[in-house]
Parts: C-alpha cells; sequence; structure tokens
C-alpha cells in the first residue's frame, strides 16, 4: 500500500514534468535533440542527482545570429549598416567614388563585400560609429521599427527562432541565467535583446567599438569612435564571455564555426555540459546551407559534433515550426 | 472607524517597514545618511510612488577599494603583486637590479612606487601575467587565504565594512542587482567577491590584462599577456559599466576621485538617482584620509558633494562599527 502511494506519486510527478516539458518546448518535435535538452535540465535542477548543478553556475550563451534569429541572406546588422550608409551619402560625397561604399550606394552588395571581412568592417565602423551611444541606440530602434526583411518582407524581430524563444524561457524557468554572445555589435542587440528574447542588456555579449565618456554642455555622453574595441567571434567568443561572466557556462547554443571555440570551452569542463548546434536545413521554412555560405558556414561543427557529444539540430525536423506567427 | 483603522494599518506598515530597514542596516548609526538610503529605497520599489523604479532598472554598482573593504597602507592588490614578486624572483635575477623591482625586493616599497602610478603598473604586469586565468585565480586564492594585513593582521577578506555588508544585502532584499566597478583587477575581485560580498563574477567590473584562448595539450586554457586591456578607472568606469551593464544605474557608491565620473554619470540620468562618497574619517577604527593620500584620495568629490546632492558618509560618525569583528 505504502510501495503503491509512493509508486502512484512518482508517476504523477514524472508525467507532470514532462508534461510541463513538452508543453514548454511546444515548437520542438519529440526526438533526441528535444530528449537531451530536457534530460540535461532535470538532471541539472535535482539535488539528488550527481549530474546536479547550483544555480550560480546554471548559465548557457547563445550565438545570435542564426543561433537566435535569422541571418540570410546576410547578417540583419550588415543590411542595417547599408541602410545607414545610405542614408549617410548626402553628407559624404567622397563615397559616390570610394570602395566599399560606391557599390553600396549604386545597390550592388555583392560587389561590396568582394573584399570579404574587411570591407564589411569598413561599412560597419562608418555608419556606427561618429554618433554618442544613445544616438547610435535611437538609430538601431527607428530601424527595427520600420525596416523589413527583403525576401519575407517581416519585421526582422520577428525573424527570431520560436523554438529558441521556448528553450530561453525553460532554461529560465529552471533558474538558468541566459546570455546572449554574438559576434554582432554589443549595443546594437542591446536594443532589442529584453523586449524580444527576455535577456536583459547585462546579459548581452558582442562586438564593441572603442567608445569615450565625455561632457558636452554639461551632459554626459559617451561617443563612439571609428576604432574596434573588441572582436568577439571564434577564439574572441570564450574570451568574451570569461571578461563578462568570469566563469565558464554549461550550455552553449550556435550554429557555425564561428561558435565553435565556444562550444569547445565549454563543454570540455568538468561535470554536465551541452553543446548545441542548430543546423540550417530547412528551405522550405527557412534556409538551408553549412559549409558553403558566406555567413554562418559550418564545417568543423559538423564533422566534429558527433565525436564531441554536441547536439545537432536538424531546423527541418526538429522543429514543428520556426518562427513565431 | 473606518479612518481608524486605516490608520492603524498604516502606522503598523510603516513602524515595520522602519524597523525592518533599521535592522537591515544595524550597523549604520541613524542619521542622514542612512535615512536618504532607506528613503530611496523604499520610494524606488512603491509602484504608487512617483519615484518607484522597475526592477530590471534596479542597479547599484560599488567602487571595491575604500568603498567594499580598506585600501590602506596600499591597494590590497598591490601588497599581493608584491608578495608575488618575491616569490617569483628567483626565476628573473635581472630584478635584483632593475626598478621597480630591486626597491621591492629589498622592501622599499616607497622607492619602488617613487615614480608613481607607472612603476605601480610594471609590477601588477609582471606578476599578473604569463600564467593561465586559472593559475592566476589559484595564486590569489591561495594568497588571501594566508597572507595578512600589515597592520592589524587581519586576514584581507576580513577587512571589509559590515555598514556596507549590510548595505549591499539590504538592496538585494530590495530586488537591486549590485555590481562591483573597481580599479581593481577584475580576475583578481571575481576570487572572492562571491563568497564575501555575495557579488557573483559576472557582476564584477574591473581592469583586466588582455588574455588569449588558447589548447595546451588539448585542453582550453586562457593565457594572460602582460598588455593592459583595459584601465577601469576615472572617466573608464562609466566605460567599463556601458560595456558590461549596457545601461545606466541607479545608485553609485565611491569613496575618491576615481569614482567621480562613474557618481556624475549615474545621478545626471532621470528619475531617482543615489550618489554616495564615503569619506575615511576615523583614524581610530580604521584611516583617516582625503585629499593628500596616495590611496584612495578624494578632493572634487568633497568639494562638489554638496552642490551635485551626494551623500558623504562619515565614517567615524554614521557607522556604528566598521569591521565584522
Amino acid at each position: 500500500m505504502k510501495i503503491k502511494h509512493y509508486l502512484l506519486t512518482l508517476f504523477l510527478l514524472l508525467t507532470t514534468q514532462v508534461y510541463l516539458s513538452a508543453k514548454a518546448l511546444n515548437s520542438w518535435k519529440n526526438g533526441s535533440s528535444k530528449q537531451a535538452i530536457i534530460e540535461f535540465v532535470e538532471t541539472a535542477v535535482d539535488p539528488e542527482n550527481d549530474g546536479f548543478i547550483p544555480e550560480s553556475e546554471r548559465i548557457a550563451v547563445f550565438d545570435n545570429d542564426g543561433t537566435l534569429w535569422a541571418e540570410k541572406p546576410l547578417y540583419f546588422q550588415a543590411l542595417f549598416a547599408f541602410d545607414q550608409i545610405r542614408s549617410m551619402a548626402p553628407e559624404h560625397p567622397e563615397w559616390q567614388t570610394e570602395e566599399p561604399y560606391a557599390s553600396i550606394l549604386k545597390g550592388d552588395i555583392e560587389g561590396a563585400l568582394h573584399d570579404g571581412e574587411e570591407a564589411l568592417i569598413k561599412l560597419v565602423l562608418a555608419s556606427h560609429s561618429g554618433m554618442t551611444t544613445k544616438g547610435f541606440q535611437d538609430m538601431v530602434g527607428d530601424w527595427l521599427a520600420s525596416a523589413t526583411h527583403p525576401t519575407t518582407g517581416r519585421a526582422y524581430t520577428e525573424m527570431v527562432y520560436q523554438p529558441m524563444l521556448e528553450l530561453l524561457d525553460y532554461l529560465r524557468a529552471n533558474n538558468f541565467k541566459t546570455f546572449i554572445v554574438s559576434g554582432g555589435g554589443i549595443d546594437f542587440m542591446r536594443v532589442f535583446s529584453e523586449a524580444v528574447y527576455g535577456i536583459p542588456p547585462e546579459q548581452v555579449i558582442g562586438s564593441r567599438v572603442r567608445a569615450d565618456y565625455t561632457l558636452v554642455n554639461g551632459e554626459p555622453v559617451f561617443h563612439r569612435k571609428a576604432e574596434l574595441g573588441f572582436i568577439n567571434d571564434k577564439a574572441g567568443k570564450p574570451v568574451g564571455i570569461l571578461e563578462h561572466i568570469g566563469r565558464r557556462p554549461v550550455m552553449a547554443f550556435g550554429n557555425s564555426d564561428g561558435d565553435f571555440q565556444m562550444l569547445e570551452w565549454v563543454t570540455a569542463g568538468e561535470g554536465p555540459r551541452l553543446g548545441l548546434l542548430v543546423h540550417h536545413t530547412d528551405e522550405k521554412r527557412e534556409w538551408a546551407y553549412d559549409r558553403e555560405s558566406h555567413v554562418g558556414s559550418l564545417n568543423r561543427g559538423l564533422d566534429e559534433a558527433a565525436e564531441r557529444d554536441w547536439i545537432l539540430v536538424d531546423m527541418k525536423k526538429d522543429w514543428r515550426r520556426v518562427f513565431p506567427r
């Protein structure tokens, strides 16, 4: 009788938990990816389990472009930069002939980016500096409120992944602290991270330009300079995490080789660890790309995910839906 | 009857609150400093009040040296650096004749620091780089566990200010997020900030050396370089806060002119703001110093605190006790 009662309680407890988890991750199809996430979290919060993780150590880091929101045809922040270059052009007559600006003004993005990352950094620096931090963030806010994606016509903040929003909520409900760790600009992401992802600015880590603190007419302002302060990508991601968080997270989520070192560091730690890569396999609902893509290229991660015991999410098979609506 | 009942409830509510607050800040003598802090917090958490602050905006920043723990006869981290220089000396025979190392090895700290900040930075870089971050933090942990203060004989982590520990607790009990914003080394402070102040590593902002992420025998490590990455002092403090937190705090606590710009920025914001400087006035229980001190010099803050409406804590008069025991 006592045992029966115990078993019943256990049964109810387990089914309730599974039910709640399943509901929380409603846009994830049942399968090994979802199962692995749930098992990790249920183990982490169970003080009786060897895999228990104290709350202060429950830190989960998320790449942004291609992991929390889309990144095709090009990083959204680059599209923002091009729009800014266009609207700043009247004050820069020299851009009509100077590359990569001239190509952007002619609408030739491919031509502008022909020389690779260096051209992109030039365009980002030109469009992201010379103003105050507040001025910059107002520009970003205005752009996000009005610009739409070139192929879907959605607002950019609606091109976030519903399954990842549910995952963020699920982790926070289990007292994980969620951070963004992105190659994107820290002040760019902070404009929308709290409203869109529920991630406050102090939990956003990204690339940055240098900024100076000065007084203008007695008012303190931060002036953004056309100088890179930090590139939070590849081996820079663990460094950015070390600077901002100061300890090794237990979960890491990414989608490209830019996230490799972050996952490598996180999953090399002692105790329970979870690394996950989103594989873009869904040419109908989103995009299908990996090794050859000029954004979010995934080579080494694809080769080594299995041996490293990282979860490889198959967007087409693992996600019931991609975007919120 | 109804009004009587209402007044009684109000009376009980008010006296309970004041009692709880007074108890929370037990080492603060009743007076204008304590009263201003309590009024600010009680207003901030009252949704009916114009001074209400939403939880996400309740961010309080604290300097460390001279604000949370003592800084005499010299910043404790500098004393750590000197001890490290001494123990590293056998591997550096050139230090026997090279300044400022030679003076340190002869026990002549004053001589070593004769040339000011530059010598101190040299000594800190020499003793804080060349190892992994974990190796460095183990060194700090060992030192903190064994070293004692030259005049009080206490462990350094026992030279924290009891009234400030109570203040940290009081603010957190009212859902303020507490951060350290110090000129001291970020990786140095993170060794003890959680255990001593209840402040987790991700809420510690400080100066830093550059670090590289690399693999050593397949294990990810961070290698500390003899290069300054950031100096989180004076106008660097607002910049450090902007990088790490990404928004303006509502409360700032310091004790020296190194905190001036931090208080300036914080208290220039709209809505309710609180800036506070600890004035070291207690030559018996701690130290008495301000304008002429070579550590924690307070000049401009002393001149402008009143006009800027910053609280100037008189350690001797405002604090019932200084150290925990």
